[in-house]
């Protein structure tokens, strides 16, 4: 299974695709959208969609691992957060990728095993699950990989319950 | 000039184009991109920009007015709209439509003379305005026509300025 993992924002999308073959997860490339506050909302949008496509045709991913939106205090940023996830959800939808949608909560818990884990620790678990040599950046892409990481986790355990209940 | 005017929503996506001829403006079409809320949201926002898309095919437009997002009290509901508009912009966006973006209170100035106007009094001046011999409905592709109006009046009022500057 191929797992594109996005992290959403209008400034900086992160992306990360991972490729699963039993237990063990390998990245097979991961970076960052970056836009401009100074250029118009179409260009900016545009260039998400865009770029995203780029990735889905020259990795393969055939599923979409995507953070859903913090509810916080700041109204204005999750509005152009919720924009970006818009872009980003049609480049996957309209390239026919299956989407799962996680809290933050539940991302930091598959990867570090609790849900109150700080970024540190995210991008060391992110690094040593998928054997990379070094930190992925940015922090963007890190939490895009760790939200693929994330569905493959999930993924892979329900299809072993699957399994079990098969045989029981 | 054509202009296709867009009231997003995740619900209810409503889209109006309108062609402009000196200060005449007529309605080519309107109408409403529907979602349910039980489908996945890649089923929802992939259905906004694939039927926006065959809107700008089938009817040309050369740009976009949309409406601004409301920063109410609900932020969920801004969420569900802006997630919404990423993905209508993207569909515009994508097939080389200018965008120009106005708050509602711009909207209702342009077509009724006052921000404070109700949407019965928008309903009414966007018949008159388009020489309709009905009330454009329902109230998204209302809405959608008078982000239209807006645009065509706005621009051809810069273009007078233009002119006029030119002689002068």
């Amino acid at each position: 299974m191929v797992v594109l993992g996005i992290d959403p924002g209008l400034a900086h999308t992160g992306w990360g695709v991972v490729e699963t073959r039993g237990s063990i997860c390998r990245a097979r490339a991961y970076g960052c959208v970056t836009t401009h506050a100074d250029e118009p909302i179409d260009v900016r949008l545009g260039r998400i969609y865009s770029e995203l496509r780029s990735v889905i045709e020259k990795y393969g991913p055939t599923e979409l691992a995507i953070e859903s939106i913090y509810f916080g205090e700041n109204t204005k940023s999750a509005i152009a957060t919720a924009q970006a996830r818009g872009a980003a959800i049609v480049a996957c939808s309209t390239a026919g990728l299956s989407v799962g949608e996680y809290t933050p909560m539940q991302i930091k818990q598959a990867v570090v095993g609790t849900g109150a884990a700080d970024k540190y620790q995210v991008i060391y678990m992110v690094r040593t699950i998928l054997g990379l040599d070094h930190d992925p950046r940015p922090d963007h892409a890190a939490d895009a990989l760790a939200a693929a990481v994330c569905h493959a986790n999930v993924t892979r355990t329900q299809s072993l319950g699957q399994a079990r209940r098969s045989i029981a």
